[in-house]
């Protein structure tokens, strides 16, 4: 369900999963995880696009998968955005339709982000009974400021492709239909950089913020899983359900 | 001074000294301090409203309390922007008319801020003699920018709503007259959020930035207080009390 | 070629090389780095102003000096970016023309910042094989956010004064010609400000950052030496010879 086109100096991710809105599930995450480690190993790999089929990124972690026991340590999703964090390719995202919750968290870990002009995104965590996760908590006031942050996180409130460029959460908005395309031009231009002091300079980019961001990862895991267990999230997740039937 | 209006989910707190523009004194911050701690306790209260009576937000410390001699600890001020940096409820600022000093501050430490269109704000510390105080010297670079931080703090430049929330500084502008309404809404769309899910995430949000806020305060306060004894500053109080006269 | 305009209570430093573009050479830091020290001794100077002769601000570094062996600590332009970073007085920049690699960088360790509607800033250090320096790794997405700053560094795509100014890494964009003129109305609005005031604020300003960005100056320090010495910068400046011969 995670699709890896190979190209020159790019590889293209694609979650691909039309029938549940490319809801990630554990096993997604871990293909993502190894094909991010084979470009990073990959010494002419100077690119990665990720993107989602049939005109959605992502409708965010399959909530099926939030109702099962969960163990101590790092889930499958938080160890694929730990890699992403961490990896010294350049990423970029090309997002079409809804990205919701992960799909919005991980986009923060990517170094460039083009969504279409009618991209939809929103991070419905505390209306679900949990918490931001996956560097969130850190990263978007960082990238957005206190106060986007504070509607999208707090108040769950949905945002445009239009006012996640304004506040610099993405990099630029493409007409309908074509994020995909201004990703490929990117992923041209950092074909013709020097490889090595694209990385090197990708990977001190990230230094200032690292042991922070770790911190951060840690923090927000234990909470999310506390949360899991609450009764207001397992009555969030039932109404999910209930409503679906 | 401090008027406490309880309501369902939500409790409003007006500053209220319309015969000195809302100036604030060390009795005020200490009837604030207490309403906080209630709010806190109140495990039905997902939203805390601030703001001002008559008009205008406030003009911030009343200058008088900075001409007697202080101890060496915190000030009321400082005790009472502590306990709003530390409280897990989320709080709305509703900012009509003038916000000056430690009115402006304060809003650093809010969630949500709403100011009329016509709502001017100002930081005039440097020009007083004194330096900022109460986190602004790390929260408004991260808030603002450094640009505009520079400008409302080393040139004590006045700002507008507009240029507020352009800046990112607030949340949004609102028509004149109409702050607290749009306050309000938020509050009721707080109160439909899960109550437990609501304050740890905003918990988690603050987490990150909580020992260098530490850090920020206890500085501040240092040199806060060499700068009251300075003769700069008392210069400057003695010509503010001239020309009211 | 770094004049020296002294003034009643601001000192105006003039990067002048016009046959080079203002291109920086050990020889020019040095100059720069002595002013700056002379400013910071006289407690009568309320602010530094720094600009370029000719209609630029600076090339940049002068990249013959990028062929010759470097030693193991700081460099001459290390060394004056750690000054103008440390130094209390408030430095106004005025740019017109080019500002290329480290005349960017610089920028970032001012306090204010006026450019011309004409001025283009570009960082073209990775594709030079070589990577972000005087604290541009910790700094440029503080100001300007993560994603300008992946364009700007990773891309290395040039920028223009509106650019820059809606991304709040400059103060304010004048007309053409009009830079300096808008920097010396900065410098007499400082000049009426309590000078201790003054100072104690911006360092207080810059308190939270320090350590943070020591760290950065000294992990780009060795990675920049590392690239150096990198066959896909020997190359690059090659072919950059070779071009303008």
């Amino acid at each position: 369900m995670i699709r890896v086109i190979p190209g020159p100096a790019c590889v293209t991710l694609v979650i691909d999963r039309p029938e549940r809105r490319n809801a990630l599930t554990n096993a997604m995450y871990a293909d993502l995880d190894l094909a991010l480690q084979a470009a990073q190993k990959d010494p002419d790999c100077n690119a990665v696009i990720l993107t989602g089929s049939d005109g959605h990124f992502t409708a965010g972690n399959d909530l099926s998968e939030f109702q099962s026991p969960r163990g101590d340590g790092d889930s499958p999703a938080l160890a694929f955005l730990r890699r992403l964090a961490g990896i010294d390719v350049p990423v970029i995202a090309a997002v079409e339709g809804r990205a919701v919750g992960v799909g919005v968290t991980l986009l923060q870990h990517c170094d460039f982000v083009y969504a279409a002009q009618d991209a939809l995104f929103s991070l419905p965590f505390v209306s679900l009974g949990l918490c931001p996760e996956g560097g969130s908590s850190l990263l978007m006031a960082q990238m957005a400021g206190p106060r986007r942050t504070a509607e999208w996180l707090l108040l769950g409130k949905p945002f445009t492709a239009g006012q996640a460029c304004d506040s610099g959460f993405i990099t630029a908005v493409t007409p309908p239909g074509q994020a995909l395309e201004r990703a490929r031009q990117t992923a041209e231009e950092l074909a013709t950089q020097p490889g090595q002091a694209l990385r090197g300079s990708k990977r001190l980019l990230r230094r200032a913020g690292r042991i922070a961001l770790e911190q951060a990862f840690d923090a927000e895991r234990d909470l999310f899983a506390e949360r899991l267990r609450s009764d207001e999230a397992q009555a969030a997740f039932q109404r999910f359900f209930d409503k679906r039937k």
